[in-house]
């Protein structure tokens, strides 16, 4: 299954375990991406279009072309419940490529929400709906069906690499996309971090420095900080 | 009326029906702009300074000098109830043009709002008051008085030709221009559009695909498409 | 105390009067900015993370590395209570530099906000604590702790110079930095503006006009405005 | 002849004196720009692919869609000698729309050069032919011919409107758009603006100061400004 | 191999057939991109630090940290006779990761160029050297060495998967990435395109319109392209 | 002598001895900028008009006003031999405040070149000149004379601190500022980094790694990094 074939539509994804997407979609971005070793970040121009949108699901990949949405609607009958939507397009374009009638067949598919290299419209009928839609533009400009791209090709989107069924996360603080592969080992890790950082909330909260909670004096000494008055 | 000419003031402006113009506020941006066959759309930098701003009337038009705010004083006088002021700029200028104390005069004359390529301040004001403003920044950068712009004369904002007169429409998509002369076009093809739109949504909602319900499947065939496993 | 010297704490930052500070907590960014002459203010690309978010106190600096956090960490314990955190970058990086548990630790040193020419994240958590926090991207992307930087040096944050003890204030207009030479002065020039601005407010509820309110009318005419049909 | 009209060609363009446009030509951006009276001049972001290229010449206008040249085709048979080709697009788009094969045939139909709202590829071929093009991009995407746009409609091109027939003038400081009924005036102006710079030039040369060239220093003292050691 | 592994060097790259390379190598960046069906391409924000830079040649592959160009020194190790560098970033960066000491170590190796996802410094010395290097950015701005990265991971630059060995091309027009197994497919439709375009251009010479050699005038007609005087 | 003082010329400048200037014109930004210990540098958006402009002097400083000039006059008559103007702004503005004339004028004083953040025209003129310019636009658009700044100011240009008499170095790697105080330390260490780089050239050239000449390989194992087929 090559990256960037155009004219395809592969209809097996290969989805993971639900049990582990369920654990993990307890995380947020931040955590998730900590536990990566900080990799798998999309580019943070990619925003949510309302504040509270938040989504976690394997991923059903569309390529798309500039100011053509036709490969959405080829999508939606690929997406399985649970699923969310990650398009890429083979160049930059801000085009409104989906709005509220999408939106409303995707849900009616089971689709968790959309991840797009792109622009949407319609969007205070999708934050009315709920439908968490992530992009790099919010734009009324309509798109034509005349050009096919693919679906369920591996994509870069917003700079990451997203291959169906690996597990995307998306909120307020950006989208990571987590490799099949390493979902088991990325659910373990985010839950330790997280135990981890309760107790070091509780920390900072009573007033200890991160300068002692992390062991930071001795470092910072031997690379020279000096302090004065 | 040539565009761009600068230090006159048009006293006179053709205003729509305003009948239609009320009917045509019934619908968003994007179903306006779908209702144009897609042009009219100002550059999607343009965004609005709070979530729910929405307006919809006759343009008044003012051409701004960077750094200078001049000609919104000099309209403000021209505004009739039910209109828009829309504000262009020579040159590209993100200072803090307006705030609410034009807010505060523009609704004295009965002013539906602002669009303007540039940037405003008092933003928490003008939420508070609901004056629906469309700027390219939020910027406290106060401005001067000191060179002449024009008012109604024909304007390019974020790269829409706005003439005194034509229609102005703004929600959280976008801002859409319809030439007066297209308004009663416009409006009945919006009122078909959004019927249209009801039934589709009721099909999406039901399950039913975008590709049965365009009938796309012959013409992706057609096109080459292929599914594979 | 050099500009952009690196590796160095400064202990005693020379912090401005409270009260002065507390006169000037009650006006917006606009405000100060004009009271200031119109000087001072940051570049707009610096926005809050919630649109709630204001600050107003004497600033604590910290000059960052790219993609580095460490001063952040060093910073904390220079804090006093009612202290702003401001911090500027020795190149442009948006990376998340900052997040709940830096804020939670912030806070209980009595910490009233961040300005960080850089990203943050966890940022529905800050605004949950409420911790204003004005930024120049919404980031996931986490720092390392390798390269020294300094704190409470003058600093450069989004063009605009800020010096330890200098009063910052933000909210969702700006950031405008009042040097604290300059404080008693500002604050008086605060309130007269505000004082006039209420009643310039009524006139204008009235339906007076800028044109007569600041006359207009002769200047305009002496630069050549005319009036057509 | 409305702006933004979709599916239509113009065939008949009322081109201006060729006279006047060979006059025009023997002046940059910068001075036809101020012979306006400053307005005119499309968005900095236009910029000549190669560092010599320069054009002046009436209109032909396209409205092209995006990631689609089909119009550009279409565009090339209505050109006359001398013209110049203006490309506008239904919304942001820098996708290389024209390349050496579309600049040969434009030339061969006598064009003087292309400015486009869109981005372009072949430049190294472009330059060696010398055939100059402004554009917002430089990039190898190429593009379909699916969706009809227009000829020689007015259309917006980087925030300025031109109309068939206006001229055009392009050089490495940028376009300015020049209305056919304003040319005899500002061909005028333009030969007048040059006179007096070249004495204004010789005085700069010996050391005169603008200060006193332009008469600066009284309306300097006037609006308060001091000389301090 | 998984994609964006941290702390790796892969010593092995399974390069392509050499002579495929000197064919591809016969081609423009525009050409190629034609050729793969028009994917592949680099984000058009990626430029030649100077006019006439151009390579052609296997990638070795380097993920790097923000402000850090430790792997590029571990890269230049696993540099052979004809390899490209492409360097992918964990984040948004654009300091200056990379000069003529560098290069001159890189053309050291038998390395043709570097493509990076950051900044670039020594330009005037690179064009000297006539080293090509395509970047996002110029900036004198240095980096640490504190932070692994990976060498000979899939990494993704500008928003194209770059794996080891690979093919890459780059020139004034942009930057193109021929997977491995695609190369001998890619070079053939490269050479035939070009045949092909030789004929066009002779035609386009005489005056022959792509309306005819396209046959466009029929498919325009039936999309209801209309001509008006 | 505060930053940001509006409507003030300081006509003193304590100028640094020129015998350190001209020893320090013999580097390049990258070199300059190191031996600062990578601090004082400009952000990137500011470049070179044509390539290879170069400059290296001591600051006389402007404050502008947006789309506005007058200040540069009477900057102009404050330059002595071998100063540089260097120009912030209070606000972003791209407009075209400087052109042939006011460099006529500015080289009639001794002045050896402009760093301004703002836009300039006449390009092709400055080129032909070799008056070196370093700006973030191009831009055509004139500038009015209405409102005053000021000069010999400290100001922030481009993010960086420049006082009157500290010295600026500018090529096409980028602009940054030497503080004057730090003046025969940043020589120094200028001249024996270039020095040290001249061996390392060598060293590269002959095939020596990086990872040798630094001897990387133990702390990048100490790091982790590991080695794989």
């Amino acid at each position: 299954m090559p990256s960037n074939e155009l004219g395809v539509v592969h209809t097996k994804v290969d989805r993971p375990d639900q049990q582990l997407v369920d654990r993990l979609s307890a995380f947020g971005v931040a955590t998730v991406h900590e536990a990566m070793g900080r990799v798998g970040l999309m580019r943070p121009y990619i925003r949510p279009v309302y504040p509270t949108a938040r989504l976690c699901g394997p991923a059903v990949t569309v390529l798309l072309q500039p100011g053509d949405n036709w490969m959405l609607h080829v999508a939606a009958e690929q997406v399985r419940d649970g699923d969310v939507l990650v398009a890429g397009c083979t160049t930059e374009c801000e085009d409104g490529f989906f709005g509220d009638l999408l939106a409303t067949s995707l849900r009616a598919q089971g689709c968790r929400g959309l991840v797009i290299d792109g622009g949407v419209r319609d969007v205070a009928d999708l934050e009315q709906m709920d439908f968490p839609v992530f992009s790099r533009a919010i734009n009324a400009k309509g798109t034509v069906k005349a050009t096919l791209g693919s679906v369920n090709v591996p994509v870069v989107c917003a700079n990451a690499l997203v291959r169906p069924g690996d597990v995307v996360v998306a909120d307020i603080d950006g989208v990571v996309v987590v490799p099949q592969e390493r979902l088991a080992e990325v659910v373990e890790a985010s839950e330790t971090r997280e135990a981890n950082e309760e107790g070091k909330r509780a920390k900072f909260r009573a007033g200890v420095l991160g300068l002692d909670l992390y062991n930071m004096r001795e470092p910072l000494a031997a690379a020279g900080l000096r302090y004065e008055d």
